[in-house]
């Protein structure tokens, strides 16, 4: 079975398939997809189309097609059934964690109803307790299916629980050794449960290094612990020390993707998570905020330039340089807040270093801006300015990237300390700042060197 | 065991136990660490304090502090071994793909002392094959310990497969099966494995369902697949269908995070890859090309101001919102390409949708633009800008946005069309082309709109 690529090449092909009424081929193209190559496919039907797909889709596929709809997708898709049905041929099938998420995107009254319908109180019960817990917490990322065994069995005990739950849990790496309230003690792999004596009792063979959190830890330091200690499954305690769950490396990757994604986009000036999939206005909504402050921004500049309206009649050259000394503003400043915030984001920079990092950015900034502004000096001196618009513009641009990477290194490490995101410090936010910033260094340092100001 | 932050106290604490000799105390904090904190710690300390902590740790704990530090702080540990040293502490204890990450980074003739020190010359030969292939491969992330079995034996025979392994590989999620040529046929998980009747054939028990990728496959493709079907371990094939690696989670992880950087630093106009932590020139030399481009499209946008000199004499209130054009150019250039560039980047923008993307992008920044433009106006003609030029600034920025998002879009589309990262396109690359672009449509409009020009 090999994975496909879902192109408009093959979505025809089903569409016409489906509308022939060809359901052998139908069911047989269907039969060899992945669940997650189904879901894509899906994502490209319409309602009638998608219930004719997975009228050839097996119960245990078809849960895992469901989990891997785009959400709006799967909204609509859900309409064309009774909450019975969803209850019965969706739900009941799915990991509590995946039934929690995916009925967190139904509609209140019908979510109850689906939940009211299930046979398995225990399972319902314990996807309205995970629905209670906060998104982006552990409460909200766990599953409660996991295989766990008593610290006074034996390895054979221990092998028989895992044959008696194997239905319930779909993926099992580790079993967790709990005691005699339920308390996580450690771990221990199938690996080394395979290679232990049967009679070996779990007690002598438990691994006690086990990372573990508790319900309530957010989600980045989760994400951070499974990428610095390369976990797989991370076991999850109530404030008893109880175990209550366990979350799982696929969850957490979608945790690190939609991270980047957030912050990529904040950088980008895009203030909600949003895909180009998305309709117009959610996407229009999704930029305005950004947009409206850049707009602010230019008004507040067009007002502090007009401060210079006189100086521009007898000088308009000074006006030739404000694009450049205004970009160069901007650019550094995102330069240097996106390395700090990366920093912040992966955990490799100490909150406690802010004077060091201080200085060692200016020292970048310094060596860039004499850089750029000899570049600069050289090429006005050779093409036909005055000497005096010159050292003008050459000693702002220096100033500048000066002021712009001090601002960029220091907002993101101070909205860090307020425990505000300090991705937002990053893009139009900091490009704004340097535009005014910019602006008034040119001028004030225009006013002081160039002779007739 | 918990997880320890490695905070300046903590660094202060174990350097005055080295300096006061307190060897025994040293020992039963590093004890108490996780490999991956001893790597940190390692990070923040000279090479003779971790020659120091090191001689604490023991063989298995320290080959993987080693392959979690970081690369000039590993440079420098290493350098106060000898080669054979080098072979015997370190690499021969490690995975293939980790002594070959390890030994890449060190200089060629002691790496090759060092693979010649190693005494088993089946590791020797299988980490000198790893250091052939590509970098961003899969052979090049790919591990050659894995645990396989031939589709003729039975569940036990497996079982007693990987009881001869279990030194060798470390962690075990799956046993592949092989026919007699060594072909991949699929795998069996350990769950299915303790769950079989131990003398059924492994022909019987096999998953077919296998997804693989060739040794040649690129790290994006890999890093995709992971996060799509939700692996936790992928075989690597050669073009025979051979089995010759696996791939685990973790690297992707790694793989994964270091894409989702690079998009970010490329979109913030940083060229290489660079943390907080590097030294000033390297941290300069990533950020100047950038800047030097933003620097030439400056200059450039100076030269066609200049064009307009004697216009900005009579006008110097066109000059007041030169910056907010600019502005608003870069910012929705930079959002349009965002988008484009994550879609295409987390796979979920087909590129053969190339005119429906445009024309929707036309419909947001028609939204957005006549928003902003409308706003704009209002405050103008309420304070005491002339009718002309209020209605000029409007009309230029609603085009200005209009352009910049098409431009925004079209540009990263085209690059992935031509194979170039289409990531370069976002951030500074955008913003001075839509400098450039917003002036000369302002002063365009102006020309046209503005009576006495």
């Amino acid at each position: 079975m090999e994975t496909k690529t879902i192109d408009t090449v093959f979505v025809k092909h089903i569409r016409a398939l489906i509308e022939q009424d060809l359901l052998e081929d139908l069911r047989a193209e269907i039969d060899n997809l992945y669940p997650e190559d189904v879901a894509e496919l899906l994502n490209r039907m319409n309602g009638e189309e998608s219930k004719q797909i997975m009228i050839c889709v097996d119960a245990e596929k078809a849960v895992k097609v469901l989990v891997e709809m785009e959400g709006d997708v799967r909204a609509t898709f859900l309409e064309g059934y009774e909450p019975k049905e969803i209850a019965n041929r969706f739900i009941q099938h799915m990991d509590s964690d995946d039934a929690a998420y995916v009925l967190n995107q139904i509609a209140v009254s019908k979510k109850e109803q689906v939940i009211a319908s299930l046979t398995d109180i225990e399972f319902a019960s314990n996807i309205l307790s995970l629905m209670n817990y906060d998104d982006y917490t552990a409460g909200s990322l766990m599953a409660v299916e996991l295989v766990k065994a008593n610290l006074n069995w034996t390895v054979q005990q221990c092998i028989e629980e895992i044959r008696r739950q194997a239905e319930n849990v779909e993926t099992i790496y580790v079993v967790y050794v709990t005691d005699d309230v339920e308390r996580l003690i450690g771990l221990i792999t199938l690996k080394n449960l395979i290679l232990s004596a049967p009679y070996a009792l779990l007690n002598e063979v438990v691994n006690k290094k086990v990372i573990s959190v508790s319900t309530s830890t957010d989600s980045e330091t989760i994400a951070n612990l499974f990428k610095k200690y390369d976990l797989v499954v991370l076991p999850v305690v109530n404030a008893l020390g109880q175990l209550v769950g366990r979350i799982t490396v696929d969850d957490v990757v979608e945790v690190i993707k939609e991270e980047a994604n957030e912050d990529y986009q904040l950088m980008s000036g895009i203030t909600e998570n949003v895909d180009a999939t998305d309709k117009v206005w959610i996407l229009s909504r999704a930029r305005l905020p950004w947009l409206l402050i850049g707009l602010l921004g230019g008004i507040a500049s067009s007002r502090f330039i007009e401060l210079y309206e006189g100086t521009l009649k007898i000088h308009p050259e000074m006006a030739f340089f404000m694009p450049l000394i205004a970009a160069m503003g901007g650019n550094v400043g995102v330069q240097s807040s996106a390395i700090v915030v990366q920093g912040l984001a992966n955990d490799t920079l100490g909150t406690q270093f802010i004077i060091p990092k201080i200085l060692k950015e200016l020292r970048v900034a310094l060596l860039n801006g004499l850089i750029c502004s000899l570049i600069l000096l050289g090429y006005n001196l050779g093409f036909s300015e005055s000497v005096d618009l010159s050292f003008t513009v050459s000693t702002a641009l220096l100033s500048v990237i000066i002021f712009a990477s001090v601002l960029g290194t220091f907002i993101p490490m101070a909205l860090n300390k307020l425990k505000i995101d300090p991705a937002i410090a990053t893009g139009p936010f900091i490009t704004t700042t340097n535009d005014l910033l910019g602006l008034a260094v040119y001028f004030s340092i225009g006013r002081i060197m160039y002779t007739s100001f």
